[in-house]
């Protein structure tokens, strides 16, 4: 066995509590390189010669390593435990806290001292059922022209560039929320609503008052109840990275300068503060003036953002905080998000925007989840731009699991676009074979919106990609929404119900766990299980052109036993010459 | 280069800020595969094509890895980096966070977001020079024989049982701070002093009093203020993970039961509370009645823990805490004790006792160090049972760094024996040569003692190893001290006097880097050289019972200058064909 390649620590996310009795360790090794492995595991103060066995099982593979879990099982609480693994060529090792070793003793133990309670990671039971639907307020529906800003656009202009308005707000959400109950989703998430100068709002002026343009507390307080009568949850955006120059506490810097009461909300450099052509005080990115970046090492400034994100709960019944530059604002402020949002409602969920490898911010301490940014790369290469084959695909896939706990990639917001992407339908357009593009680019939509429907995880459907919108990045993202049923993609529409419906259907597409079942990168088709309790599908993508004939064994089944296509009614016998003939960009759903 | 060895994460300990703009990463590879490493790096929002390149160095290796690290300076504190490597066969790769690739696009961008000054790890700076003495205040010196218990022994009667008492208390310690100051010790670590119903007192009774057996609240306070006056400082243990069965709480929830309003205070499985055979609440190790474990989740235990913290600091004006147990403890409740005790005292250190890999608890936001028992097995299977070779021991202590940040490893104490442990006297008889032995084994310990006051953290000297003191495991490592001039060992004495005034006079020896210098596995040579600003100092020991003859290269100096042995005085030409003969046992540090 390569030595190098073995990788366990006793931390998450590679040992992390599941439960107040369990815990879940995973061991990364060599691909192909470990036919068993199994651990030994005592209380960590029993006497040594005491300890029970148990195998792991290898859950998933990259491109370098496999990966090994398992639950163990314990009383006190307190865990010790050894791994011992058998190499492909016969070898074994013992692996512990000490190192590897041919003996056991060599190899010491991995110790996971107490799982406290108070450190389990846990999640609302709802979020495993999350579907989002993301809405970017102003280009969703105008529900009250009333409070349209002027100059509004008409919905059908075409949107030029990023100033422009078009009078979306919150009572156009209401009004269309029998349209995403009909869809099936249940979970919003919206991008920010409170007072600013913008379309897109992320420059906050007032975090205790709704935009004018998109309504006031009142509508809010409908939209929610409406939205909770009909079982969708409501969730927020808090930019609490940076504000709005417009924001009293900067104005007052402005006019005050050093005096200023608030000077020590921002990161200033020097006074008189100036804006342009560059800021002397830190912003969000390189130097973007008109929004100040907070310090929140400053106890009124994280009074301040704290009570905002316990009033909008408490006053409105929200379901939860999206955050917005999440990375950029310390970890310390964020555990304390999290105590009062949690404390605010225990079944609030908070996700963080990070693009990147996230797990300093998910140990259970800080966020439920992330913007899933490492599943959209996955998603990109392979269904839109198809500059990644079925092995790459599954290896990001397998990385994108692998750095993070249970709770953790329960709680993703799995994407394949947003408000700050090109339009997933318009990157399927940029990749693929070069014939029958435009046929070919919706079926490769599709197929990403079948797997993203699929997965593990809340997937996050951006608006209007259900009804075929396309659109460059920022500002042709965000588009307004096409309601005209000529002028939308019904075939879409329908695909999209008809997964949704899928995923709710079945227990274990939304809570089952995840493992791949075939890799054939020449035809370009993949194969994954998934599995709740006594549930079992078996899954199958084609992601090529062309019809491809597929064997297949039924590895939850026995032989003899008949399987269903979820998706046609058809059903196969179970045999150990199965093999089924798969559309140009089709799936099938084996149970 | 072997792709599955390659080792970094954006987190610590492969990513950490040493400062407001400083990010020191820290990168793992096969052993002697990379021939050099490099890394790109940028602000985050910079556009691609406008990185700058820094080299890192090779810092340390174990048995598998070689491990790099540089330190990448950042304006914006907003770090996007990518490393490059060039294998020892002269093959190039690119590693970033989307995986290893032979272009650099293929290889993403880690990504270090926002260096905060909330998150900064920060330790005191009096912990870089800090020298620890371990006191367990039962057994140091009786310095009031009328606080002495009945059936108090003489201080010079054979110790036999664990429950005996011989007198020592806190009036004791302050008696011999002259002895303490002689030696050269910067702070005192004492095991617990509050009322309890045994010597080593772990059990407490009440918190908020010292036990009359030491002495009262004036007997400390005269203890710190006499002990600053000679600068040093005096640690207390804070034992939180449990109590006694004689504390309050716990005997009114023996009196009252569920009834009890401290019911929730421990974790109780039925009522009414069962002590014997077998409890039925939890305890400290299993079944322990006399310790019952506190429950940390309820929010009066955890205020009451907490006020006790900043009780003893400002009241008494002690400089930190040492943590008992402090890994079954939830890491929420540690957070909270962090902000506590430094804001009662930022000067003030908090040391876990954590036996195993502590890195869950030493990102910056829970304890500044561990007792470095990690450090303790490498020194005692090296020096004391002589079973792991030159090699090994380098490995271990490489393992024992690179899990942990700069800060972490500053902030530790360096124990090679403590009141839980044999005395390492004791445990070098144990190995060894089989000639000579009683002298061996004194000159493997005097040889150890260099070792650790001149490695990086803090040493800490358990009462009596000083003076030549063994003892088998717990209760024979916890004698009385041994006060009289014809009992003690003078020469060993003198040597721990002299090695903490050497570590004292050359800052380096404190507060520098530390870089293994020679491995010589044949004459069980070990040199390694501490550098710190413009000085610097290569250590050489010989673990062997003969005199060994070394060649010596000498990097940080030129040809044909001169180093000097600090201990020996004698001077040395720096040239290639430099020997050294250095003593059985012996140790030289060349300047």
């Amino acid at each position: 066995m390569l030595k190098e390649a073995l990788l366990h620590i006793a931390d998450n996310p590679f040992a992390f509590a599941v439960g107040s009795n369990e815990l879940k360790v995973r061991l990364r090794a060599k691909k192909e390189d470990v036919a068993r492995c199994s651990l030994l595991h005592s209380d960590r103060y029993q006497s040594e010669g005491r300890e029970s066995g148990m195998a792991l099982s290898k859950v998933a593979w990259d491109e370098l390593y496999d990966y090994f879990e398992g639950i163990i099982p314990s009383d006190t609480k307190r865990v010790r435990y050894v791994f011992l693994l058998e190499g492909t060529a016969g070898d074994h090792l013992w692996y512990g806290e000490k190192g590897i070793a041919v003996n056991r003793e060599g190899a010491g133990y991995f110790q996971f001292a107490y799982i406290t309670e108070q450190d389990l990671f846990t999640i609302p039971d709802w979020v495993h059922d999350g579907i989002v639907y993301q809405i970017f307020p102003e280009r969703f529906y105008n529900g009250d022209p009333k409070n349209d800003p002027p100059g509004t656009l008409d919905w059908d202009e075409p949107l030029t560039d990023w100033k422009t308005y078009y009078g979306g707000d919150l009572a156009g959400i209401e009004q269309k929320l029998p349209y995403l109950e009909g869809l099936g989703i249940n979970v919003i998430y919206m991008t920010p609503v409170f007072t600013s100068t913008t379309n897109h709002k992320y420059d906050t002026t007032d975090y205790y008052s709704i935009d004018p343009q998109f309504g006031d507390l009142d509508t809010v307080k409908s939209l929610v109840k409406e939205a909770h009568s009909r079982g969708i949850r409501i969730i927020f955006d808090a930019v609490f990275n940076h504000c709005g120059d417009t924001f009293f506490a900067f104005q007052d810097v402005l006019k005050n300068g050093e005096s200023s009461k608030y000077a020590d909300w921002f990161f200033i450099d020097s006074f008189p503060v100036v804006q342009r052509p560059k800021t002397n005080y830190e912003t969000f990115a390189n130097s973007v003036f008109s929004m100040p970046k907070l310090n929140t090492k400053n106890p009124e400034v994280r009074e301040y953002l704290l009570q905002v994100a316990r009033y909008w709960i408490e006053e409105t019944g929200i379901d939860g905080w999206r955050l917005d530059v999440a990375n950029e604002v310390d970890h310390e402020f964020w555990r304390a998000f999290r105590k009062v949002v949690k404390e605010a409602n225990p079944e609030a969920v908070i996700i963080g925007e990070v693009w990147h490898d996230s797990r300093a911010w998910l140990r259970g301490d800080q966020f439920d989840g992330v913007m899933n940014y490492l599943f959209k790369e996955a998603l990109n290469g392979f269904f839109a731009k198809q500059n990644i084959g079925v092995r790459t695909f599954n290896n990001l896939l397998t990385h994108s699991r692998m750095i993070y706990s249970d709770q953790a990639n329960a709680a993703m917001f799995n994407l394949i676009d947003s408000h700050d992407t090109e339009r997933f339908l318009t990157a399927c357009t940029k990749g693929g074979w070069g014939w029958n593009e435009e046929k070919q680019a919706e079926g490769r939509m599709k197929l990403a919106a079948f797997f993203q429907l699929t997965y593990p995880g809340m997937p996050m459907i951006y608006y209007g990609d259900e009804v075929g919108m396309e659109g460059e990045n920022d500002p042709y993202c965000r588009k307004p929404m096409v309601w005209e049923k000529e002028l939308r993609n019904e075939s879409m529409l329908d695909h999209y119900r008809s997964i949704i419906s899928l995923r709710k259907e079945h227990p274990e597409l939304a809570r089952g766990s995840y493992e791949t079942w075939l890799e054939d990168e020449l035809k370009n088709t993949y194969g994954y299980i998934r599995t709740y309790k006594d549930q079992a599908s078996g899954l199958l993508i084609n992601n090529s052109p062309k019809t491809q004939v597929v064997k297949l064994s039924f590895p939850w089944k026995q032989e003899g036993d008949t399987v269903t296509d979820l998706i046609t009614g058809k059903k196969y016998a179970v045999s150990p010459d199965t093999t089924v003939h798969i559309d140009a960009y089709g799936y099938m759903v084996f149970k």
